[in-house]
């Protein structure tokens, strides 16, 4: 006997009907005998009605309020799944945030699981109930409802699986797992059988969106298997774990494109101690987050300084342009919206010499120019053309050989 | 400075503008310089959406998770208005049933508060925020969401305003206070300034839908002030207090009919002990609650006798009629929803003789037959035919002389 803790996303409990499948389905984990704490969204398009309503009334509404307002989207899938569950004759009983004592730090609207406390769910379980937990929403230190942010409920899972030391934990979405690359681009996109945390955490990071960066985050911290599969079949999805043996052996795992990035190029800067920083700092302090940097070497004492935001705060970039641009001594400043981020994820890459190399030539080979790069331990980005973007996730998915297997 | 606990139902609370509307009237007590603790119904509507996605799950949904359900529709109202008041300029938190520890008992989806503990509250006022509570909802002593059942947002009020020991408990509405008698019956029917507890109890049993009973009974026991008025009006509506010289002296304070009474007969009656309690039983242990019973005094050993039962029940107590008669050895069991029960309520009644007599007359003067009685210390009802219901009414209205004042 086992302990399953199964995440259903929005789409999952999207209607009475789709209601009653995952009901099915957790009535068919407990007859196999495990027991089950399943962790549920709330209904698709229940939290994006919610929050047109709190900004029909306010354009900046209070984000404490905003919690409370949106976390009832999760408690009325939570009662409707239990309800559906004891119709079937399966004990259910549903637990909110607060009951089930998911507490979080106090930062509303994108709060920070800080600890999940079990002692609720585990008397739940042990009185044979299927427990059904509330997602994306925790309580505060003072008893204040929070959310995760989007996508939260994957988190919730990961955090829930991890306190009640569950076997695995199984998220339910409406694709069939993890690809090796977006198979609306790349026709030969395949399903991943097994991926690494670290692996996993560069994709989500890239722009996959099929898992909440924290909740593999949090999956590898406390090693908590995670099975990425889909609800509306029975077919083996994608395993998430620990680095073993049993990880098939290739050097190049995913292709990710990431269209959200956009170019700044800061041109003349002065090659002096302190100017980098002064373009970087005021940045920070309005909270544009700024991920691939390129400095060429100075010609002539100036410099040419590259990099990325994302495209949601390139408005508010490019309105702080010419006060940096004076700041700083820089001949202009200038914003490129029109590119795509291309990255090939891999823990091969570690022992792989060459790996970068070879992504550079497949995508010369093709006349794609690559105008700014960026790599981790695990991970090769390359900042190209936006028109160019599908042309190259398939040009590198099928030149890694990620279609053959 | 004084402490308001104002109560905003379902309409007045109905959409955006609305709850704009409740945002500014709230905003106006706290600039008077007066402390506001707001509670909630859900959005008009929203209880009824809810309670049918819970019933296309199950035809009895288990009652737990249909108060977990139903409960999000306060959940959603509250923090909207919160919204709306930070808005406005108004600092405003809410709390749900479990923050603002509105503790009840266990009976799920018609819980009774056992107590509300005011310290969470108290905070949130000495921090200068208006507070928006949800009503209807509270928690149970496992830590398990429970309801009030409907109309229980009035009964949250009360309780919270008797905790936070209020100046008065405002309960906005639809109508402009408590009439002498329905106005669309009775167009002579008049807003009543005063009202005593006992009277409104009377009245609230006897079908005037402005109070929940429960709260009435709540306001007695604390002696908390109610003023009943309209949401949409700055108009004063009517205040229950406890009796003191100021209530009106009257003889009668209001009309009211009930249509919801059907009267049952079981003829020929063997006139033995036992056998009256072997009908009533029966019906206790089905739930069916009986109003009021008439029996005659026997004539050549058997006897007739007569009750009222609501017409919810009129089905089942149908079914049960032949096995009832067999079993007491009755000649026949009749039932007849036909009828409708009218009753005068007063203070007066208690020290002013021949009130239930004039009643009666008034009656038999318009050729209105009675057809059973029932009284208490401050009322007298009287079943007649359905027929005759809105004329009873104004017969008693005007005859009593509530409409001259």
């Amino acid at each position: 006997m086992a302990l399953y803790v199964q995440k259903y996303g929005g789409t999952s409990v999207g209607d009475i009907e789709r209601i009653r499948n995952v009901a099915r389905r957790i009535a068919r984990t407990r007859q196999q005998g495990h027991d089950v704490i399943a962790v549920v969204s709330a209904m698709a398009g229940e939290t994006d009605r919610l929050l047109g309503l709190g900004r029909e009334l306010s354009e900046r509404p209070v984000e404490r309020e905003m919690d409370v307002l949106v976390s009832s989207g999760e408690q009325v899938s939570a009662a409707l799944l239990c309800i559906a569950l004891n119709q079937m004759g399966v004990k259910a009983m549903s637990l909110m945030g607060h009951q089930a004592r998911v507490e979080t730090d106090s930062v509303h609207t994108k709060a920070r699981i800080t600890r999940v406390d079990d002692e609720r769910l585990r008397r739940a379980i042990e009185g044979g109930h299927a427990v059904v937990v509330a997602g994306f929403q925790g309580i505060d230190e003072h008893g204040n409802i929070t959310t995760l942010g989007r996508g939260g409920s994957d988190t919730s899972a990961v955090a829930i699986a991890a306190a009640a030391r569950a076997d695995v934990c199984e998220i339910y979405t409406d694709v069939e797992g993890v690809f090796t690359t977006d198979p609306n681009v790349c026709r030969s996109a395949r399903k991943i059988e097994r991926i690494s945390y670290e692996e996993m955490l560069e994709l989500s990071a890239l722009g996959a969106k099929v898992l909440q960066i924290r909740s593999v985050e949090l999956a590898m911290k406390y090693a908590v298997p995670i099975h990425v599969r889909s609800s509306f079949s029975d077919a083996e999805g994608t395993m998430v774990t620990g680095e073993d043996e049993s990880l098939e052996s290739v050097v190049v795992a995913g292709v990710t494109s990431d269209k959200k990035a956009a170019k700044v190029t800061v041109l003349g800067v002065p090659d002096q101690p302190g100017v980098v920083a002064g373009v970087f700092e005021p940045l920070a302090e309005q909270n544009i987050s700024v991920d691939m940097i390129i400095q060429n070497v100075a010609t002539d004492g100036t410099t040419d300084l590259t990099f990325t935001v994302t495209r949601d705060d390139l408005e508010r970039t490019r309105d702080m342009a010419d006060g940096l641009a004076k700041k700083v001594g820089a001949r202009d400043f200038t914003v490129d919206p029109d590119v795509v981020k291309v990255s090939i994820v891999g823990l091969g890459m570690r022992s792989h010499a060459g790996v970068a190399a070879k992504m550079f030539r497949l995508l010369a080979d093709e006349g794609i120019n690559i105008e700014a790069i960026s790599t981790s331990e695990i991970k090769t980005s390359c900042l190209i053309r936006a028109k160019y973007a599908e042309l190259a996730v398939r040009v590198l998915h099928d030149g890694f050989g990620l279609g053959d297997r």
